[in-house]
């Protein structure tokens, strides 16, 4: 659906934005974005989301050309908008360096959009059957970021396809750090552990961290590929995936690939969740 | 200057180009590119950049829709139709993973663009004066690709200011691999040394090396930050910059902030090379 978007002070159709070849996030990479969605149409922990959208901006030595008060205003126009009111959305942010008259100096202003785009649930079945992951040797640049650098994991499309995993576990020489763009958990017996280092500050992952501890105990602490073999559930966390279980990695089997309880359980809690606090708003 | 621009398929000024939102290049910095330039309004090693090209393409999984030998006439017909015949240019080759449906996977049909630049020549007196770098722990990712990722360099740019240097030079952990944009050389006597491994394979490094070694010893191989005290003379190499002497690192005065004889030498072979073998052309 070709929603409408905020781009440079405009709301704009989609299909009437479009990039000058001179933007520095096109010749540079020098861009960050961050992604969170709607649930009973409203945006969900927005704050979070705005607070490390703002830190990705400082991070790369940028600011926000409009507060984050006035972010949330536009995305709110944003939502009036859309020709569909029935249907939750995700909702990208965007910041480029902006268009740069020698290709490299970053000009005064960047180029900053907020794009609502429809939301494309994954399959079903991968909740209640659970999925297949494959590790890939990697360590992402500027891990706690959310710069717009996610070529490794286009490079490496075809790899999962043919193993008929629908993402890579990264590991640096054996130290597990996340997904392509999935926070990695796992449980052993009634104990949740989950990388601490090297991760992006998953908003869906502290969420989960907050409701787990009530019920299960959690740790944050590196993570090496040959403890994977003990574990005895897994799973992993996104905005768009919320808690998705993960029961192959590589030829490894976790669970007998059967969805463990403890994954159900922290599903539904992350749903309940997702759905009363955005009821409350 | 608006010059023209070959776009997927079509020849077409400069601003009517414009990149949709959806394209992977601008959301996940999936994206390669090349740069080359004229001398005598001739491509200068067109063939080897072509070929960089095509490898940096591949190593993304991605394939060139047109060949290399229509690459190279479509260059041809962009320098015919430049406005000002008198000036030499640079020549952008930019490669995107193209417009995606769902903001992540490949679509069949990347962007492709040739985008002619102006030359941004660098003040001479750099070159009669030498300049100054300063180190920055960091290593590029997939550094024999040319993916547009630089967003390190510019983050960096402020500090490069401050310090009054027009360049840094990265190392891990101490082992030297290059400049933001260019290769790096030292010299220790008579012997010009640059590191082997963690670079980009640069086309005026190679010629470099290849005109040096009709003079000096050469050596490619590990360079860490400590041996830059033993260093007579210093320098750094690339397309735009062809061979720029480098006389302070940090605080480190290289030559007492002279620039050294071989530095000369060397600007003075690659000047008369670049200049004889596009006449030839």
């Amino acid at each position: 659906m070709n929603h409408y978007c905020y781009f440079n002070g405009q709301i704009l159709p989609e299909d009437a934005i479009r990039f000058q070849i001179n933007d520095l996030g096109i010749l540079r990479g020098y861009s960050v974005f961050d992604y969170l969605r709607t649930y009973n149409f409203t945006p969900f922990l927005l704050q979070d989301y705005l607070i490390r959208f703002e830190n990705s901006v400082k991070s790369i030595d940028l600011s926000l050309p409009i507060s984050k008060e006035e972010i949330a205003e536009k995305i709110d126009e944003l939502l009036f908008w859309r020709a569909d009111k029935t249907q939750d959305v995700g909702i990208r942010l965007l910041m480029t360096g902006g268009y740069s008259e020698n290709g490299f100096n970053a000009p005064e202003n960047p180029n900053f959009l907020i794009r609502i785009e429809d939301l494309r649930p994954k399959p079903s079945t991968d909740y209640e059957q659970g999925v297949k992951v494959i590790t890939h040797q990697y360590q992402r640049e500027l891990p706690e970021i959310k710069t717009t650098n996610y070529s490794r994991a286009l490079i490496i499309q075809k790899a999962m396809q043919v193993q008929k995993a629908v993402d890579a576990l990264y590991h640096l020489d054996g130290n597990i750090s996340e997904c392509t763009r999935n926070n990695f958990f796992l449980f052993k017996g009634n104990t949740l552990v989950t990388p601490k280092n090297n991760i992006l500050r998953g908003i869906t992952r502290k969420t989960v961290l907050e409701l787990a501890s009530n019920k299960f105990q959690v740790e944050e602490r590196d993570i090496y590929l040959e403890e994977l073999k003990e574990a005895t559930e897994a799973f992993k966390t996104g905005t768009n995936t919320r808690v998705l279980p993960v029961i192959q990695i590589d030829e490894l089997k976790i669970n007998k690939k059967q969805v463990g309880p403890n994954t159900k359980a922290l599903m539904q809690m992350f749903a309940d969740f997702a759905h009363e606090s955005t009821l409350m708003d």
